[in-house]
């Protein structure tokens, strides 16, 4: 039997799981995320006890994915204190010397996952939008994970003000960005109350679809993916998928051909899952490349 | 010598072509858009003067580009009168049977001319930006024109608003979509004035370069592509070009990693070849399929 080991490295946990070579899942751990030293320490701990053929790992970012620079496999200017700069899959292939390594985002890992066991099972291309602490998005085109000079960070893009939305936004580069204006903290940053806390009928509800509509909108408009896949956190809630979609219909206003809403905006087929899956199945890939 | 055909056909002109094996151009014609009906008889009286191999064209939007659906080949929802659902590569396909064609928007034409032959060339991807009348993307990854379930339609994404600018917006749509508050339409539209008349020193092309560069950074964010060409009337200004390189660096305020400004957002290398280069390559490329 043939072991894959998977890292979906957040910045706040890192989730670490072996399977088998049918995905199945033999082992796992969760690991908050200190120093890059101790994490990596208890990372290694677990995975030690296995004989793996290969290595997924799905990371915050932004990350290094450029091969023909000495960035590649870093974790880049994140404000995580100790990781920017860091190498990251150089310490692992370190610690692994010969070992195959599969390196890409945690939202890309997420985005694969998806698309080969999740929500958009049988599309050859797809978005994965994560709302939570902040926003990230993953693609996948052609069944494969997309990037250009970088990885997606389609978080970060602008968006049109809600007529009553007058907040000035918490991102620390752009301030009212998607992410500044419709991460989790910028529910609490609004109105004192924790997302989890907020009453369904707040109007806020409508101002956070009302951002994050606008978002699938530009993806749709520049990407054109068969479908988008919403999970995180702040997704897990009936009312705002069903708010999501009816202001995206009204603002593309019928100018693109999309599938229905209920079938083009769907929340995430392997909750918690995407991002771990995604490592494991682009380990299996990684394998099969030597 | 084999001859291809090109036509990139816009809303207002029809601009033909025939070039020889080097895309050497040996004859070109330009014919304005008026019915379909009539549209074709002068293109047919044009390219029916010729032994070509292939044809590849380059047509205004949106249009079908699904070979499993029936709209393959059409123009779909535009307000040109007489265009709208129009069988357009059917009525070219039967006029001229057994040609291997090519089909695509005109600025995914565009995008393909500059990356073989323009400002993008030695590159993998690009970003094509028309400004004009309206705005338009194209878009070429690992040197193929990029599309999912439509081709995109990128000009209609929704910015933030300028702190300065309160103009509604003139997109049909969407209305102060980038179409709607960027496109030469809006210049008039805000000032009484026509872009081409308007001063150097007007306040208003701040406010276009900062949507412009918005919109760039978006694309940036989401595709990442290695290089963003600028074509189209509007563009065609030092000055407005200068403001939207800096507006993006400002905007971007360092978060994703691109090339120097003057490297990565330039203007197009073909002046108003862009397209109709594009759709020659084109047709050589459906000859060479065949």
């Amino acid at each position: 039997m043939k072991y894959y080991g998977g890292i979906e490295a957040g910045g706040t946990k890192f989730v670490c799981a072996v399977s088998d070579e049918n995905f199945e899942i033999v082992a796992e751990t969760s690991i908050p995320t200190t120093t890059p030293e101790e994490t990596l320490e208890h990372v290694f701990a677990f995975f030690d006890q296995y004989e793996l053929v290969a290595m997924g790992v799905g990371s915050f970012g932004p990350i290094g994915i450029d091969p023909t620079k000495d960035t590649y496999g870093y974790v880049l200017a994140t404000p995580k204190k100790g990781w920017a700069q860091y190498d990251f899959l150089g310490n692992l292939k370190e610690h692994y010397p010969g070992l195959p390594f599969a390196w890409t985002t945690d939202v890309n890992a997420a985005a694969y996952g998806e698309i080969k066991q999740g929500a958009a099972q049988g599309k050859n291309s797809c978005v994965y939008l994560t709302v939570g602490t902040g926003i990230g998005g993953g693609v996948v085109v052609n069944g494969e994970i997309f990037s250009g000079i970088s990885h997606p960070e389609m978080g970060h893009i602008h968006v049109k003000r809600h007529p009553d939305d007058t907040f000035v936004g918490t991102c620390p580069y752009h301030n009212d960005c998607l992410e500044g204006l419709a991460a989790g903290p910028s529910l609490e940053g609004r109105t004192g109350i924790k997302g989890q806390d907020l009453p369904e009928n707040h109007p806020i509800w409508d101002i956070q679809a009302y951002y994050i509509a606008q978002a699938l909108m530009s993806y749709t408009l520049i990407l054109a993916p068969e479908i988008i896949i919403l999970g995180g956190g702040v997704m897990n809630q009936d009312h705002l998928l069903l708010k999501i979609r009816q202001q995206f219909v009204d603002q593309m206003n019928g100018y693109m051909e999309t599938p229905e809403a209920s079938e083009y905006i769907v929340r995430w087929g392997l909750p918690n899952k995407s991002g771990i899956t995604g490592c494991l199945l682009l380990a299996a890939d990684a394998a099969a490349k030597v």
